[in-house]
């Protein structure tokens, strides 16, 4: 049993990373950290796990990195961007495991970092040692590190479909073309009257277009599998759901078909693709027939679920994802790269 | 056309009465006022009312009892108890009709006030002037008020459906038990993370239990419906739904009945006292046969719906009504009342 | 007052159209049919509408043209199509003006007819005579029209947007890419389990890609505008909202602006298109500054919310609507052409 | 391993059984059946549980109970009633234990049964072997029995609350008022228009009232505590969520209380009963201080929460209790009574 500490465990994604280490098989969760719930057991504060022992005797605190690293091995970071940070460097130097949820340490470089975030990068020296959490891609490299960054919940739904296809050089890299619907949790537990139910309920809405701060980790690595500067198209929108996204890509492939024959054979080489990235992973779910992705078909799980079309009147290729922006989006794929990082099997406490 | 200002105009009340007046045919909409929202205008405030031409031109102002005493001859308070007395009470003086959705002046006890708002009643000489505003009940008198006290959305669903049978004597005034789901408007446009969407949606749950404030005026009104002091058990419930609320009455009928017989003949003495109380009310809808209250058949309207149900089995007698609570239950109601005292048509602007 | 009958009246834009003719200053609601609900009042049908006098008298009855060509001037189908030809040919002989809601006569081509519907056009000579309901395009053709065929909701959120940047060739026609997101009244009154409230709920799923049937009329009306064939990306979700239609449209400018004096020139020049097609149109809301279109700003109204944002980073034009499926979508829209062709005021009826 | 069958698995407490089972320690999930569904793997018909690996082998079969009988040990049925005994005979006979999540067995009555099911009981002999599957209070009688009638979710919501106050004599038994609010999942997967989204979002309304078929059990077991014959008041109301039952009870002290202090004593009777009754029960939450039941924190888990307060203004006591209706109030609670039965820990794929 490895020890674990969850550094903000009061929003969203911190209360999903309470659930799953609660429950997780290898971890003993010994500290959460809130300003507002210090004192408060973890029972008081989440009525809906109350029924766990633990639970009732565990306190929220107020995060004090020296202590945390004195108490845990591994520390969760569910704290703002630029905060985040302010941990992230102590607790790594004191030698423990860092599993950080913010988007601090997702870019290689700190000028799109400042150009996104408006502020100077806390901590550049750090941006090196960091693995982008993204265990389908970089398994190998989280394996070793000390500093995780878990991907934001956009960039998992728009990556995890787009980067075989542009490994593979299936697309044109410049063509790629993400429109998201999230539900509301993703913008956190904020107190702001625009998330509140009278607001959200019977409302769809597009924001943040055209350049929301996503964009910066999606974009760097997606440049990384063309080999090129790759940019995107991409508009997020909120749905009243209280999780889930649903990402539809449109994107150019690299081959054009004449006729029928044409498509379906470019369509075996999509098929063969993705079955050869994603065939034994344990989280992405491949569908096939008639099935399209539906986000109620993945939340509360680390799933993801693809489906693409190619559409013969367009030479267009059709993929969608649907995957939960708080589990797999968060703090699921969070938890799956500290299995990695301990040695545990992948899957323990995610299913 | 009477010149018409609402004070406290952002909230869901208030927005509401921005609907209400600015299509409301012997009215003219003068001024709006919000702390927060001041120098905007209407229409980019609440861009639903945008394609109204008078929402690109009129702005909200700071509140300011004496300009408003100017500009207006009747003024609604959709402001927070204890505040709305600070513009009740010059405004009147000046000689505006004030219609005041807040519930400062509902009351006649200046103690029973001071008992549910905890704090002493800010201004207690105005409580003899002012009238209850449930025109089902006080029409004569609201005729002539300069200070109308709306009721409670809670309130209406209960008075409404209660009063006639209490007045007739047919039910037991201390058996009243008053279930009631409300809509998530019913908190306000407040910031708060009880009321974000996520907080709400997929929740359901019961609050100030056992004694919320509108108790108060729910007693104050069954007392003098019944001619002695009456105290109601009452449970509100928060329901995710925008607005509406469903009330669940369960009544001890003042008569026992041995047979199918005697209940049918008690049943047409229910009949016969709704009937008499409210056929020709423009805005209580008697269900019959099957049909029972839903709020999606009300919402946006100023209707309440009532059916009823006698229950062989334990002698009790089930009365259920549904109301939109911003309509009948705050702004539709405020405008009704207007319309008495202005001596408009009292459907004008609601249908 | 001229008289008017719905056939079909049952489901939701049937109701939405009780709604409207109920209160509509120049018509006489005189029949109102529907197999399954034959001999049931309006008010039986639809509690909501009981308020309203003629609601209890008015009952449905089995659709029969001879009878409705007797009793009615102007006739609303809002039929399956397939079935809305059977009525709209004994109903147009007979002299009746008809609105029809369905696809039946949306299409100038029978051949496009077949290829999206899957049999044979039930009435290909009355293609020629029908015009198409958008009034923004065609007012003036539907004053004289005998037979209106009302556009369907997804098409009338897309055209809306595309046609006028398509007539100024401000857009590449091959470029366009529509992604659309409706609530569930879209699907219709049916009872199929994918539509229940637990199959919605809390889901966010695409369907029918990547041929929807709308896509027959969108692209005929887009190729018109364009003056050569047009083809586009099409993927309608599904989203938990009872109504709206929300179309974030992804276009390729036909200039490429190298700096941003040049993006700011061009941006004008689709201010000016907007402006020049849509300034004085009643139900078309050009937002500016920071606002995006939403929804819950537009349902319940004839209102289409269109908003625009040029991205630097991609040379993309990204516009998004808003629109409530059933009103400008359907039953609203339908009321608006009716208006036209009856010289009553566009918008009688409908604010 | 035991292996276990469900019979009529696509509804919705079919839905949750092959969720359970499928990830249930001690238990095989040999075969499922239904009619609509047969031929198609699990992974076809629930998306969700896809990533299971028996999903994907394990097909829908038509119900057959000579073939269950050789294949499982242990049959769920979650069929109508009627339909349920047709199985349950035959499967006993021939030596499975039967768990029965429909109305066939709760009742010792067959008269009552024909009183609120309006056809004969079909096997009336079965009805004295059967044991109602309300663990907390049948464990030990569960624990031996052959088929086991699983409570039905409205009664567990009110039941569990209930029991321990009658059977202590601290309420009267013929004051109880039961106002439950459910999710329209209590409706089954059934395609009816009543179900569709449209007609129960944005919807809050009571049904069956007053005489709802759950009394009969409600009421049978009521009668077994308090020793005599007990009737109460109960009205169920729809709500828009997906799960969940939120009960909210009106009762009648036993004892009068005069002052604040009397009161008191008798709320710490009533902690005493509740505590002796379910301190160490697993899947009971009792709330204490200021927290109030809230179905969101028993969604998706086989707990309820259950809070009380006295009124002291009317001497009553108000319970407040909240269930997943598909886990405690079907699926969880039936596989609850199966690891009793087959000494499996309690609590064993539960948690």
């Amino acid at each position: 049993m490895k020890k674990a500490a969850i550094v903000g465990a009061s929003g969203y994604s911190g209360e999903e990373l309470v659930r799953l280490l609660l429950n997780h098989p290898h971890v003993e969760l010994v500290a959460v950290t809130s300003r507002q719930s210090a004192g408060q057991t973890v029972a008081q504060v989440f009525p809906k796990f109350a029924s766990h022992p633990k639970s009732r005797t565990l306190r929220f605190t107020e995060p004090n990195a020296e202590l945390l690293a004195k108490q845990a091995e591994i520390v969760f970071l569910a704290l703002p961007h630029g905060v985040a940070a302010e941990f992230a460097v102590p607790l790594t130097q004191a030698g423990c495991i860092v599993i950080d949820l913010s988007a601090d340490f997702r870019l290689k470089s700190a000028e799109v970092y400042k150009e996104f975030y408006v502020h100077d990068h806390p901590a550049p020296e750090l941006l090196k040692k960091s693995v982008y959490g993204l265990p389908e891609v970089y398994r190998k490299q989280i394996k070793d590190a000390l500093l995780v960054a878990s991907p934001g919940c956009y960039p998992t739904s728009i990556l995890l479909p787009t980067l075989p296809l542009l490994r593979a050089k299936l697309i044109n890299p410049n063509s790629i073309i993400a429109d998201s619907l999230s539900g509301v949790s993703g913008a956190g537990r904020k107190a702001e009257a625009d998330y509140l139910f009278c607001e959200c309920n019977e409302s769809v809405r597009p924001y943040g277009v055209p350049k929301h701060r996503h964009l910066s980790e999606i974009e760097e690595q997606l440049s990384f599998a063309a080999g090129a500067n790759v940019t995107i198209q991409f508009t997020p929108h909120l749905i009243p759901v209280n999780r889930g996204i649903l990402t539809t890509l449109y994107l150019a492939p690299t081959e054009h078909f004449a006729d029928g024959a044409a498509a379906a054979a470019f369509g075996e080489k999509i098929t063969a693709c993705y079955q050869g990235a994603y065939a034994t992973e344990p989280f992405i779910r491949l569908l096939d027939g008639k099935a399209l992705p539906d986000t109620k078909n993945v939340v509360g799980t680390n799933v993801v679920e693809i489906a693409w079309r190619l559409d013969p009147r367009t030479g267009r290729l059709i993929v969608m994802s649907a995957e939960d922006n708080i589990v797999k989006g968060a703090s699921g794929q969070a938890v799956q790269s500290m299995n990695i990082v301990c040695g545990f099997p992948e899957t323990a406490g995610l299913v």
